[in-house]
This record gives structure tokens, C-alpha cells and sequence, in this order.
């Protein structure tokens, strides 16, 4: 597996991997809450107590690509992790359409890039390594502006980790993977298209691991 | 205007005209709600205060059409309104969707038809008519599974309406149309598809009202 | 219309604005809160969707027009707004009656007329224009000592909006024509003859949105 | 005064009386609520402690005359009072005004004058005698719609009072007397004309302690 | 009476004057709380609505003479009252009691003599007049420990009212003689001995009204 | 010790004993509440772990001997104690002197003395025996009253326990001599002369274990 | 895997399944609360969407394996499930450790051990199988009183596993393994010895996937 | 007994000790909280009451060594205690165990002897004495790891009560000696093995009272 004994690992990102966690960082079982990070890090521990792994999420609702770096240092840095984990860009990009009349709460493409890139630049030399994960809408209607959009900043995720040579996971992939197997609908996981339920949660949880090489 | 002095009105239908509306009904300005029918209720009363108008709100959340028909003769008959404004449909398509697993949550097209029909013939003898809208669903993919169904939804609502002369409204026209003008995403009005914000609920409010000719 | 494509247009005033509005500006659909101001935006927007207007508002409620003086720069010109739709003087008239004991709660009319002069003087260089609204008070006995001298104010204000060229609502009037009218007693509208309820909001929304050439 | 020792006093009315009551009965010093009748019956305990008069609190918020008749046996006869103090009518009349829409909350003049009738004479036998109190409108304009039917009202309860030869407390030529005075305007002692605050409620309070010879 | 037209009439002391009274100070029908001075405030302005006096209370539950010193300034003196009404003490004495191992909550009766000096000669020159009353002990019994030293505060502020020229009235007098009347033992008015009921609170209310020379 | 192994021992009374216990018996560690019966209980417990003893506490807030008699087939004799530990009469008494105006709420002291009868002649056939505990009332001014009363009816107790043999605890005693030794005045006890505090809770205790002959 | 396409899928047990699952059955992803059903069940959908299957949570804390029997024709039988899985004996034990006082409230082992056979027997012919898992306590000293009482009942539960051919998890050894491997004290689990945290509750539900052949 | 008249004594330590104690110190009957200090505190006032002791409790939810030195200054040494009663190390020790991802949490047996040397040092000088109590652990399993180590803490207690001459209570002895009298399991005193119930606290408090010399 990606992860060694005694390794710190951080989750950096916005809603999704927020879910009440506590503050100001969700560490140890009480601390991770009940999103798909905190599923990670409770499976992670379920198979490896031996290695006694640090687990820490510090995902907060709402944080687009410019809060993240913005408290980098202290969220990040700080803590040491050996490995950090990041997905980031849904709100940069939401924030453009459910608040059309608000564009200073819109983050533009390449400023999207160019805080990503600073992030990760300052980050490499101190770590084992970083996970970059795509950020992702559920509308499997590739034609919707906002999927469009959303695809758009996936892409310079995935153009990043090639670049820096970081494992790079496609989240939105795995999405149009899932529906496209049939079975359940995008209402099914959640209603908004963001915000996964339990089942969407163990989506996430299992893609996450399977990348990351977890024995089962 | 369709509607006339000393005219009593009544809407029912789910979630969409419920919102807070008081039990077990929503009569007057401090019962109605805050959901489109709280809006149309209120404009009425604004521009045709000498009508006196008794507009009554029996909208509840989660119903389909079944649990309409059950409680038909409670919520409608005796009410005794003069004229019966209807839409529903929605979680008789959604829970197909958003709950796979539990078929007996659905409600099917043709039992669909099958209670409009009865809920229609046993009012129109008593009233002085009924006013029928479509069913919908944001989603502006029209390949979407849900969206199909809808749509055939609709379909049966504008057919019964045409066989039965009532006023229709369609709805889901209604939304395409306003999505195609631009300016606004569907998250703009609503995060799940279904559940308009206030923007949104105007929207409705103003379409109900142009149908019934209401006279700015 | 008033307003056109992509104006910033922001609402000012006490308590008939407010209903919960969200701080320290009510933007956007979710901030607007449940007043006569929320229905304006709302209506707006529903009817405009590609003018993509920002409708702002930060009535306050309990707010005088010294009030409003003092957060001017902050909650008005701060916020770059292209329209300026003031409706304040209520509370300037109301403490001198409810109040009787507490004369430092009192706002008296030449303090008024002074401070909604330099509000109109230091924004109308700043904005393509402004929308003054009457006080009013639902009393219709114009004998009574509060309604007199809310009928003062508003001949100050119907003086100053003259004098400035600026479209001025008579609120009142448009109050006393809709009682005129029969059907609705004032306590059909609101108890204490200030706050109304959802049938007044929507007939001072209608007033407003005809003033400002609203195409249903 | 009226009531002697060991007397039973019994009100019996609507919101005005009932403030926080306690249920099934304002009995005793923690039951009698914070309205007027908790005043009165304060005061004359204080007043008068070797009495040890028993005052008992039976007004119920919204109540019309025809709701007092319906709970007269159990609220009144079986609570054996040597008195009956009665305030009723103001929500008769008032359900007219604020629930233009709903006639069935009204409550007319000749049932009101029959319903007062039936609960006078089935009471008159059984008790020392009784105490009647005028329904009022804190409205000063007598040419309001609302305010006529009040004193409508009020004139059904002095005539009735004189017919049976009962104790009656004009209290709405009370408030005109009161506001005529000056130094208060109605807004000084409640906003919606009906609930006084606590000046209000001494004012109500010392008018019928005044009216029984209560002794300073 | 002793207050004329247009007085400012201010109330300070512990628990028995607070009962919920508004911060900073308790102004208006709305800010006197439920105490004793409640019920003393809108008896005045029921009585006399012309003269539209002003009635401030500043009472604050367990507070000591001290605790009076160290305030007086900011909540007496700034609020230029014409009168100051007193009621202090029953704290300095309970602690001595109920706290019998916390010496630094007493106050012994020299430096509640000396405090009760300076307070009083601060304030006379600025107001027309004081009103005193003494700390009370319902408790009936004149050898308890507790009623002994209260009883020795009581005579302290006598004294000082005699030497000052100040009206002073004898509350515990009061109470004796309220029971010594028959008919209520203390537990009827209170609890503890200390906190009235609405019963007491309207003895209190009385005492004082009487000693002012208010016109029933 | 008066208790033996595997013993069952029920506590019966009314607030002195209840002090939030668990509905309907409170049973077991968690269940015994927080007054003087859930001290007793617990230091039964921690000296004699290997008893096993079950201690049960129905003592119920407000409760007079007629209310015991009313629930004791159900609370006392279903549960089947070996030993029936009981202190009532407080409510008997007070009652009388805080709800003066109120007689049915009172229960005078032959009824008191015949309620009790009924019951120890009902339980001494079924149990090992039972413990009586006269009521009691903090003032210390024998001439009080309600004190009069209460100690008329604590030597019915007393004269009762030597009638059929009883163990029987003066409480009152203990409580005068108590106050005697100094150092405490009963406010710092209790506030309201009845309810002890955490302190007086542990004299109750102490006085039951010295009288059953508890090992310390 | 064991669980095939469109299987209704049962877990029925104690708290350890419970943890707030919707009432009366936790069924889809909203009901099934957080416990390691929770954990199973949508690891499973996440896994198998394209299966359609339905899981069902009737897991209620605190019950023994009487009150399952109780509930198992309504709960059980009327869901129709093809899969049973079952986790119960906890209580049994506990009761008898922690409520020593309370005897009413143990569940000895021959009862333990006919009850399950009669809900097997009564099971096995209408379903396609059972799932059976031992109760534990994580308790390691295996000479604890307690322990060997749960080891004697979990033995039980893999007799009859043995006895009726039912896939039979030793969830006890699961622990006693997990804790032999280092890394992890029970108080890194639970504080009670009882109540997984996530990472317990993700230790039994790797545990469970693993037995039934779960493809990662 | 150990303490005398007037004696001030002051309690320090972690959550066995504060259980909703009052900030900043729980002083008097009302402050002490529901611990086994608030038992040992009202036995020692019911016992003595001419006495007057002053007893504080500064017991602090989860606080190890090092938070009370941090603390020692403000709130024992400012107190001016004539004895200091403490009992600490439990959360040194369990958070080794509980949290074995936070190394930062954890506190070492060198530190924590070192920590309570410096606290005895600067306290013995100014006090009259000390008394110190061991840590415990109510796993009975003296091979459990985490036994282990709180046993070694517990000696560090007892080297230093000797080395010092300070009165030492051997807590975790005298809960192994209550165990192994058989009747009760440890989860008849707390499902965690550190919190004790109501039963236990007594427990600690009569080993407490017995080893100052309380006379029963």
C-alpha cells in the first residue's frame, strides 16, 4: 500500500470530505466526520491498527481553491503529513451558476491553475507524496454548462499530476463509470449532484483505497 | 379573470405548493405558506381585494397522486371550492429514482392516469372548474431516465386535460423555455431539480397567473 | 423598464424591508428575506433571468433615517449600486407616539428632511438614479395625531423627490386608495397598521414594480 | 366592596383576561397569568388577606362568546363562584375584520345578544351576582368599520346589563376618557389595538377595582 | 404626589426591584420586568398619562450596597433622574447567612452604613428628592439570626433617612403588620422570605404608591 | 445492620425524597435520582457490595398521604419490599398555609392519621418491617404556624411507630438539634425551609444509617 | 458473493446495529443509521449497484434475545427477507453484570440458546439462508466473570450454527485477533467494551464482507 | 479528624473530581458539583457544621499532570488552602491508550513524576498538609497494558507520599479490594472503567472520610 507505518496523512478539500469533522482538525475516530474521508481513514485503521497511522482531515465546506491556499500553511504545513491528500474545485466552479449575480464569489480557470500549482510546489518538497483527486458533478449530461465547466477544471487536475508526477485519481470517471453500469440513478446517491449520500460516501471511500493499493 | 367574486379556490398537489402551509389547511393570508400557491394567493388578494376570495392550500409534501385520492373527499369535496387547481406527479417518477430499492414507494403511469381520471370526474360535476399542471423536472437533459419519465408524466396530465376541456398549464414547457432564454442555470433556481427558490417560485407564480388571466 | 442588463440595484429602508434578511447584505436569493423588498427581487428576476441584475438589500429594522446616515457609506455607496430604492421615516414618527417617555428616541421632521438631504446629495452624482418611497401608516383616520404626522414626512418626501427630480412612490396614497376600495379592513392586512402581512408585501411589491415599469 | 370573605370570584373571558393562565384553571397566585385579572386579583389579595376571597382565572385566548357558552358548565358552574366577571365579544367582532375570508369565524350581533342572554340567566340564580365588562377597539375613529361594530357590541352588553340589573363596566368609554386625556396615543399602550401592555392592563385594573369600591 | 410633570424617576436595588428588568436599564412598558417597580411604573403612568414621567429601573438581582457604590455613577447619576427610590441590603445580610463559609460575599453593617453616606450625599444635590426603603425578612420569628441583623440594617437606613431629611419607608414594618393582619402566612407570599409573588409584589406595590401620596 | 442479604427496601414519600428518580420505579444505580434516598442507597451499596440488596425509591414531588394510599398496591405492595421506608405529611401541611384560598388542597391531621394507619396495617403482615420518618419544616420559631402544624403532625407519626412497633426517626428533632449545635442557620440548608440542599441531604442520610445501624 | 441480484437482506440485532436507524425498519440509505450495518450495507450498494439488492435494519439497542423473538413475526417474517443476519446476546450477558440488583433483567443461557433455535427453526425453511454472528466483549482477560459468561453464549451461537448449516461469524475471535496483532488497545475501539467507534464499527464490517465472499 | 476549624480545603484533578463542578472554583453547596468531592464535601458539613470549612473544588474534566501545574498558581496557591487534596494521572496514562495516533496527547511516567514533585515542593511550605490519592484503572486484569502502566503511575504516588510524609490513599488497592469482596462487577460501578456512578463515588468517598479520621 501507498501508506507506511507511523505515516501522517492529510485531507484537504471543501464539503465533501467536511461533514461536521471537527475543528480545527479532524483527527483520531471522533474527530473525522462522517464523510468519505472519514470512511478512508476508519478502513485504513480497521486493516492496519500495527501501523498506527495519523489521519487528519482539515475539508471545509464551502472553500474553494483560494481559502485552501490561503490557509495552507497553518492547515497543512503545519500539521507535517507525510502524504496529502486534496480535492478542490467544486465551489470554485458552482459558485458560477447557482450565483450568477455574484462574480466575486466566482474563481476563474486559470486562477484555479495557478493557485493549484503554487499549492503543490510548496507542498512536494516536504512530503512522501500527494493524491490529487478531479472535482466532479453528477449530471451525466455532458452538455450542461456547469458539467462543461466542471470537466474543464478536472482536466487541469489531471494535467497537473501528470506534469508533477502525483497519483491522480478521476473522480468524475468513476462517477460516469458507476451510473453508466446502470442500476441507480444520480437521485439515488444525492439530490443535488454534490453532496453524496452513505452509498456515495462508499463509492468515493472505495475508489480512494483501491488507488492507494489497500489489502482488502 | 377566471376566477369571481366570492370565489373559493383551492390548490392541491406536493412538496412544491406545501412549504410550511398550515394543517389541515392552509386558509388565509397567515395559513398559506410561503410556496408558489402562498404567492399566487397573496397577489390575487392584492389586485382583487373587493372579490373576497377564500383561497385555500392543501398541498402536502411527499405526495403522490394515490394519497391525493385517499384523502380527496376530506381535503377537496368537502371544502366545497369552486374551483380546484392541481399539480402532481412528482413523487410518483422521483421515488422510482431515488429509491430502486423499494418498488412499492412507485407509482405507475397507468395507475397514474387511472386516479387522475377518478379525482377528475368526481369533481368537475361540483365545481366551476379545475385548473391542471404538468409535473416536472429541472433537469434540461431530455435523455435523462427520470426526465423521460416525467415527460411522459406530463404527457398524460395534458391529455386528460384536452379530454376533459380543463385549463392546463405545462409546467415543464414552462421551465425548458425559461432555461433557454439563458441567464440562469437550473442551480440558480433549485439545488435537486424540483424544489424551486423564491426566484423560482415566482417564476410559477407568474406563469399561474397568466393562464387565469390575471390582470396586472 | 427602470432598471437594464446587469444593474446593481439596492434596497434601503427599516423593518417593512427586513423580514429576516440575511447580514450584512441581503444578496442574492437566499439573502433577500421574506418582505416586500424579497418579492421585488423575486418578480424581477422571474421575469428578467438574462438581465442578470444584483438586487441588494440592507434594510434594517428598527432603522430612522439618522440611521441610516451613519452606515450610508458602508451599506450604500461601498456596494456600488447603479439604483438606490429608499422607504425610511416610519420609526422617525412612530417612537414619538409608542414612546412617549423616551424623547432621545424621537427623530423630529426637520432632522429628517436635513439627513434624507445629504443621503439623496451624496448618491445621486454616484448612481444612474434613486426611488424614494413614502412612509405611511395604516390608520385611516387622517385626525390622528400619528397619522398627521406621518402624512408630514411624507410631504417631505414627495418635496424632496420633486426637488431632485427623483421617481417618488406615494405609499400612503397608494394605501388609502387600496382601503377605498372596500373588501379589506386594515387588521386584514396587519395589526399594528406597520407591518404587513403576505397579502400587503405583495400590494406594495405590485406598487413598486408598476412604478418602475415592470412588464408583467 | 362587593366581594366579601371567603368569596369565589370567577373571570371568565378571552386573550385580554388570559395572558399565560394557568390550565385547567388560573387558580391561586401562580395560576392567574399576567394579564389585568392577575392585577386584580393581586391587588385585592393584598389588599385584603383575611378575606382569603379564592380568584379563579378562566379566559382563554380567541375565545368568542359561543366558545364561552360551550365550556360554561365546566369552566363556570362547576368552579361554584359567588361572582362572575365577564369580558367577552372583542374577537366576535374582530374575526370580521381580520378574517375577511372566512365567515365562519364570525360571530354576529343578535348571536352574540342571545348567547350572552342564555349564559346570564342560567347564572344569575346560582350567584351573588356578576360583573360585566364592555368589549373595546382601541381605534379612536369612530367612523372605522371595526370600531362601529364594537361599539355595536358594547351597547348589546350595557343593555343587557341593565336589563338584568348586573354591575356593568363600560370599557371602552373608559379608553376613549383615557386617551382623551392626552399624553398617550393608543400606540403607547399596544400596537394592534387590543392586548395592552402593563400600563394598559393597570389601566383595565384599576378601572374595575375602581367600579367594585375596592378600598385604597 | 410627590412626583410632578415630565419627572424622571429612577429605581435601584437587588432582586426584589429586578424580576427580568431590561439591560442597561430598564426603560418604558416594556423594560421594567415583573418586580415590585413594575407594578409601581404602570400604576403612575396609568393614572397619570399626561404627565409623561419617566420611570427608570436599575435593579440588579444580588446585588449588595457595594456592588449600588460601584455603579452609581454610570447607572444613577447619568440617567439625571429628578428621583432616586432605594431599596438595598437584604443581600448584604443574606450571604452571611447562606454562604456561612464564604466570608468575602458579606457586608458588614459599619461599611453598609458608610456606603449608604456616600451614595446619599452624592446624590441629593443633583435630585429633588429620595425615597428609602428598609431590607426586609419575611421570616416572623425576631430571634432568628438572620432577622436580627436585617433588622439592624433596617434601623441604619432609618436613621440615615431621619438625618437626611429623606423619606423613608418601613418595609419590614410593612410585612410585620401585613401579617399580624391574619390571613396569609409568609409561605402564601413566598418561598424563601425574601422573593414576593404577584401577591407580594402588589403589597409592595401599595406601600409605596401609598407613601407618595398617588391619587387612586 | 437492620438490612440483610438480598433484601428488598423501598422508599416511599414525596419531594424531599424524589429529586428527579426514574419513572415509575426508581430503580437501581442509575434510577435513584439525587436526593437524601439516592445517598442512602448508594452508601448502602458501597459498603455492602455482597448484599445484593435491591433498593427501590417511589417517592413522588407533591405528594400527601392520601396520594400514597392512592398509588400503594401498585407501588408499594407489587414491588414486594422486605422493609418500607416512609417520610410524608410535608404537602399535608403546607399546603394550608401556601394556598390559603385553596381547602381541597389540604389534608387535615385526622385524615393524615388514618391514611397512615391503613397503610402500615396493610404492609407489617407482608415485610420484615418498616422505618417511619416524621415530617419535618425548618423554621426554627416553634411558635410559627405551620411549624405548630407540623410538629401535631410528627407526633402522630411518633405515636403511630410506638403503636405497632416501628422503627421510627424524629426528623425534626434532628433538625432542631441540628441548628442548635450553631455554625449553620437553616438558609444555608435550604431556601424554602423544606427542600435541603447538598448538605442538608447528607444530614438526612447520615441520621437513616446511624438509626438502621449502619457499619461505617 | 453470497448476496445475489434483487436479495432482501435482514440484519436484526442489538445496539450494535442500531445507532439511530430509521423506525420501524431502517430501510435505503437514509435509514440505515451509522452502525456497521450501515457500514455493510452501503459498502454493498456501492459495490453492486447493478443488483438491485435491499437491505433492511431492524436492529434495536438494549434488546436480548427474548425481545428479538418477540418482534420476530412483525419485524422479521412480514419483511419477507431472503437473508437473515443476526447479532444478539450482548444484553443477555451484560444485564446480568451490570444491573446485579436486577435479576428480572438477565436472560439465562438455556433460554438464550432455545430462543434462537425457535427463531432459526421458525426462519430456515422461508428464506434462502441465514447469517449468524457471535456476541463479544472486548474485554481481553478471558478469567473475567464476564467475559467467560459471553464466551459461554457465544459458543452456543456456533453449535447451532454447526447444528443447522448457517454461515456462523466468531465475531469474538475477530476481536481477540485484532488485538493480538498489536497497535490498538480496546480503548482505542470503545470505552465500554461494547460500542465500536468507526473504526470498531469498520473492523466488524470488513469482518462480515469477507464471510459472505464480498469482491472488492 | 485531619482537618479543624476554619480549616480551607481545596481538592485538585481530573474529571473523577469535576463531573459539572462550578468556574472558576466550585465553592459552597451549590459549586461542588455531583462528584465524589461534592459526597466527601456535604459529609464533611453535615458532620461538622460549627466548624465552618471552607472546601473548593478544582477537579478539571481531562486534565493531566501538566494542565494542573499550569494551573497551580491561579487556582491552589491563590486560594490559600490549608489542605490540598489531589488525585491526578489517569489521563496521563489512558490517552497513551486511547489515543494511539496522538503521541502529543500522551504524558510519560519521567514528566509526570517530575511535574508532581515540583507541585508537592511549592505546596507543602504553605499548607498545613497534603493528601495525595493513587490514579486507578477498574480493568481487574493486572496484565492489561494499560493496567500496567496506571499501576505505575499509582507507585510514583506512593514513592512521593512517602519520600514527602504526606497521607496517601491507594486508590486503585482499595478498587481491588472492593472487587475481589465479590457482589459487584466493575460494570456495576461504570461501563468505562474510570467514571464512576453513584454507587462508586460513595465508594471513594467513605475510603476517602475513613483515612482523614471522619467520625461517623
Amino acid at each position: 500500500m501507498l501508506f507506511e507505518k507511523n505515516d501522517r496523512i492529510l485531507f484537504i478539500g471543501d464539503s465533501i470530505g467536511d461533514y461536521d469533522r471537527e475543528r480545527p482538525v479532524g483527527d483520531s475516530a471522533d474527530g473525522w466526520g462522517t464523510s468519505y474521508v472519514a470512511d478512508v481513514a476508519s478502513m485504513l485503521q480497521a486493516a492496519y491498527p500495527a501501523y498506527r497511522m495519523r489521519i487528519m482531515n482539515v475539508c471545509t465546506s464551502g472553500h474553494q481553491s483560494r481559502d485552501l491556499e490561503k490557509r495552507w500553511d497553518e492547515d497543512v504545513m503545519n500539521n507535517r503529513p507525510d502524504w496529502v491528500c486534496m480535492m478542490i474545485g467544486i465551489n470554485d466552479v458552482w459558485r458560477q451558476y447557482d450565483c450568477p449575480d455574484r462574480p466575486e464569489l466566482w474563481y476563474g480557470i486559470e486562477d484555479y491553475e495557478a493557485a493549484l500549482c503554487r499549492m503543490i510546489e510548496k507542498t512536494l518538497p516536504k512530503v512522501k507524496g500527494m493524491v490529487l483527486m478531479t472535482p466532479y458533478f453528477l449530471e451525466q449530461n455532458k452538455e450542461d454548462e456547469m458539467r462543461k465547466t466542471m470537466d474543464a477544471y478536472g482536466a487541469v487536475v489531471k494535467k497537473l499530476g501528470e506534469k508533477y508526477g502525483i497519483l491522480t485519481i478521476d473522480i468524475q470517471k468513476m462517477w460516469d463509470d458507476f451510473f453508466s453500469e446502470g442500476g441507480l440513478h444520480p437521485h439515488a446517491i444525492c439530490w443535488d449532484c454534490i453532496h453524496p449520500n452513505i452509498i456515495g460516501r462508499k463509492v468515493l471511500c472505495r475508489t480512494f483505497l483501491k488507488a492507494v493499493g489497500y489489502e482488502w
